[in-house]
């Protein structure tokens, strides 16, 4: 299936296979009443965005019980094709000690070099797919009418 | 500089000439009141980001002069570093005859099958750009205190 711009739609399950396979996406928030993107390492846990923020942090604050969007992409700039998946949830600090373990334990090193002692989950609702794929393989002929 | 998280901070004419590097970038805006983002392709225009869209669709009609981010990235997953950065600025559709004939000559052409005949431009405001370096040449010391 195609959109309007002629980009493929794809499905949830894809979408979230996709998401598995990359190690940073960008989490989109409001901060001071504008618009924040912020590009973070992320482990997909089940059917939530693992996060890990430094306390006290913009992000952290920002993200707290606030709908946010999270988005991946793996396009290649040379041949014009790749895909972008962007979820959109309910951000939450994790607070659960038992929780905090399991979490603890996951492969979610940050790559900044302050602490980053906090995890943020995204709990993954609206799921949004896309693939673009250029050249020969355009299939104009697809496009809704 | 670096920032709490350890983070270079870029200065806003290095943030313009890494904006000239990348071909995608990364448009964040609201629609139907929830946080969205969408991959385009750009190009850096003096202190403007031009972005084609399709006329109709949910971006086009997102950015009819609200304020957006747009974000940048070229970030090394192996070796933990690379930047990012991101300006916030009203975006607005280009109605213009004379420029919409000097746009329409950039190098800059949609990579999705369907005509994106609308030009939209994001008057670069703030400002932001972090390099992260990681590994053994952390400069931990020169974290704010």
């Amino acid at each position: 299936m195609y959109d309007h711009a002629g980009l493929e739609v794809l499905e949830r399950a894809e979408c979230l296979s996709l998401l598995a396979t990359q190690p940073v996406g960008r989490i989109v928030f409001t901060h001071r009443a504008l618009p924040a993107v912020e590009p973070v390492n992320y482990l997909l846990d089940g059917e939530q965005i693992v996060v890990r923020t430094r306390p006290g942090s913009k992000l952290a604050a920002a993200t707290r019980n606030s709908v946010v969007a999270f988005q991946v992409d793996d396009i290649d700039p040379d041949r014009h094709n790749g895909w972008s998946v962007t979820v959109v949830g309910r951000a939450s600090r994790v607070e659960d000690p038992a929780e905090l373990h399991r979490l603890a334990a996951l492969p979610l090193r940050p790559w900044a070099p302050a602490p980053h002692d906090n995890f943020i989950r995204i709990a993954i609702e609206l799921v949004n797919g896309r693939r673009i794929v250029a050249g020969p393989d355009i299939p104009v002929s697809h496009l809704p009418r």
